[in-house]
């Protein structure tokens, strides 16, 4: 008989390592199990749904697991691996439609179990109008609270990127929007003024941005915080997620930063033959050169292809991440790459930073707006550090040039004497970045 | 008395230096000489003048000679350099207003003369309504001529960008609009199957394409070819530009390829205490290492500024050019950058190529479509040579993640492991760069 490899989770990770391992090697028996009804799908176009672009929930499945069963994978939904025994080479599963449970071999073995929202323990945080939205399941269970009841009250607890994206969908749907976030600014992973921008344009939408307020319970009708109560018929959870390692954590793997599973350059776990990718496992700051915890479907899916390639006998590696992140809340369009100001000083660099505003298009033509971009540049060697932009459209996959000079290690002189596109109908002679480029030089001295 | 500085040339390479070296250099006395009425001004905006979506010519101007003058720069309009004396350090200047030829002495010298469109010893082509277009002069000409006479059949006359970004305006303006190239394709910079989209995309929107077809002559309301006759009330000449270089080859400067003036990594020519930059001077290609004559108005700023600096007293250096070229024809965006198949070719690279077709945003969104993107990799090394990129909105700002990465010597393996940003509204999850680099890196074997 041939050799197993049981995949666990049948999102991107999983089903990246599931199909490439299927083109490179036929012979491999490959049974991939997914605790929910839907295989390889987007959460990310969630927002996007529920704010009605996408027009069905059938639309975010890349691949269904009629698909990958004509691939020649084993693709069971509805079946939830409980139990992991390294040393016996098999998983225990329940098969969630009927409510038994099996033990299945594997020779290989490929961790793909995700991330789940965070959840804090306070009151009322698990009523039925309370959403945390991960996963297909969560969006079905959130279209339908929504299409039931039709909530004209929405607060949204966190002001991360899931979080934002879903109060500009509720807004386009004509609810009344409020985000409520303990921290003194929206988004995080933006230096602080820069996120005062997003909760300006956010303002400037309509939305009620509540900021340094702690929610303290959820009660009927309403949220209860630290500095008084927001009426609310549906409370959407935007507080991140966290790694779901746990069936790593009971086998004995390592775990790292957040409890995210370590691996390899490969994608190999400390056990041997087992691998991991995806929202459930740590990655390297190719800057900082630190641990990270970026659950990404673009860092999934490049994870799954790297551990897919290794498992099946090839080698490819995944590098590292450069912390590159986008999204769109309302005409705004935000994008980070890099370190910001605390992960600079947290990673011992000294840096100077550099403010500018800049045209995304020749300032001339009919459409220029002015865009926003903030850039960290290392004391000495002026090595590039990050940016970031907040601007309108045309902004945001600028920050593809910061990423790709993040991890080439550009300084910002270089960045500068680029040769980017010029065209006056897509920029200025010198390029929004290539302005901040020059400003970081100037700080440099 | 304090040294002098002389600048020959009014636009972007010219007063870059000038203005940098006033910065610098409170102490230097500066005059800037230009033939034109004109200075520092957009000659890329002049398509988007003649197709009215830019209403004034002068709104492509960045800085009139007022501004500089108040600036401390002694900036003369209409004052043409005839002569260049490096053993005496003097120019002679011809007065175009009065007639009146003076000479002027100089201590630093920069040279910013531009180039001239290529304009074929051919019967006709000094005619009436025959314009080449590289400056405002040649804007207002051509522009007076458009609004006294109300072309209805307008010949673009050779296939480069500025012809073809022309054809489009006239088709704004309503007129039926003809490219006539003696090449078999359009858009030489691109490999031909890539220009053949273009022509494809020119012609759905209504202009006619002639190609391998060579211009003999204009006539009164037509232009003659090898194949026959075609109407024609205006002719425009899109058949490139040569470097301005007379100047330069007068006083025995070393010229290079094409007649350019050759420079070093400070901008300096062979002329001791004499900078060159912009249209009129050749760079160095940073994936091909030879020397190119690459007249863009991001390379004239970039140039200027490096040559303002050094001759000031300070260091900077301008590392050379990828390549990299951008334009919209109607609805089309077009991007390149590094080298093309017969680029490549002729530096002695053997290489694989790579073209796919992936949606510009997530497949899911509204307003999803195709982009093209042809990538050619180094075999061995698997190094990026170069991308060529057609496609809708949205495409074309996407080269200078290729440009970055030629910058950086990066292999198309490293492409596709870039952080680069997704969200639903801008990407899909591999964004297409990578998407075609994972097809480089599997023919690369």
């Amino acid at each position: 008989m041939g050799e197993r490899l049981v995949v666990v989770g049948g999102d991107a990770a999983g089903m990246a390592a599931a199909s490439v391992a299927r083109r490179r090697r036929p012979d491999l028996e490959i049974v991939a199990l997914e605790r929910g009804a839907w295989t390889s799908y987007s959460a990310c176009g969630i927002p996007y749904l529920i704010g009605g672009e996408v027009h069905a929930l059938d639309d975010l499945v890349a691949r269904t697991p009629e698909q990958f069963r004509a691939m020649g994978i084993d693709m069971r939904v509805a079946h939830d691996v409980v139990d992991l025994d390294l040393d016996g080479g098999q998983v225990t599963v329940r098969n969630l439609r009927h409510g038994r449970t099996f033990k299945l071999g594997f020779d290989l073995l490929h961790l793909a179990t995700g991330a789940r929202p965070n959840r804090p323990a306070l009151p009322g945080l698990d009523g039925k109008h309370v959403h945390g939205v991960q996963n297909l399941a969560d969006a079905r269970g959130l279209l339908d609270d929504v299409e039931a009841d039709r909530p004209r009250e929405v607060v949204v607890v966190g002001g991360g990127y899931i979080g934002l994206e879903l109060a500009e969908a509720f807004l386009r749907r004509g609810a009344s929007v409020t985000v409520v976030d303990r921290s003194p600014q929206l988004m995080e992973t933006l230096d602080p003024e820069i996120g005062d921008l997003v909760a300006q344009a956010m303002r400037a939408q309509g939305i009620t941005v509540r900021l340094g307020e702690a929610v303290q319970a959820v009660e009927e009708g309403r949220v209860v915080t630290d500095a008084g109560f927001v009426p609310a018929d549906l409370v959407i959870l935007g507080l991140g997620v966290v790694a779901d390692s746990d069936l790593a954590a009971q086998a004995g793997i390592d775990l790292g930063v957040k409890g995210a599973v370590v691996v390899d350059r490969q994608q190999r776990t400390s056990a041997p033959g087992v691998w991991a990718g995806g929202d459930c496992c740590q990655s390297v700051h190719l800057v900082s050169g630190a641990p990270v915890h970026q659950a990404l479907g673009t860092v999934a899916n490049k994870q799954g292809r790297v551990a897919g390639i290794n498992l099946a006998g090839g080698y490819a590696t995944f590098p590292g991440v450069t912390g590159t992140a986008i999204t769109r809340i309302c005409a705004l369009e935000i994008a980070r790459s890099g370190l910001n100001e605390a992960e600079a000083t947290a990673a011992g660099f000294a840096y100077v930073t550099a403010t500018i505003q800049a045209t995304t298009i020749a300032g001339y033509m009919p459409g220029a707006e002015q865009m926003t971009v903030k850039m960290l540049a290392e004391r000495g060697t002026g090595r590039l550090l990050g940016a970031q932009i907040v601007g309108p459209e045309g902004s945001v996959k600028r920050i593809d040039v910061v990423a790709t000079a993040l991890t080439a290690g550009l300084a910002v002189d270089e960045v500068m004497m680029l040769d980017l596109a010029y065209a006056p109908p897509y920029s200025s002679v010198w390029d929004p970045l290539q302005v901040a480029a020059r400003e970081a030089l100037a700080a440099l001295g």
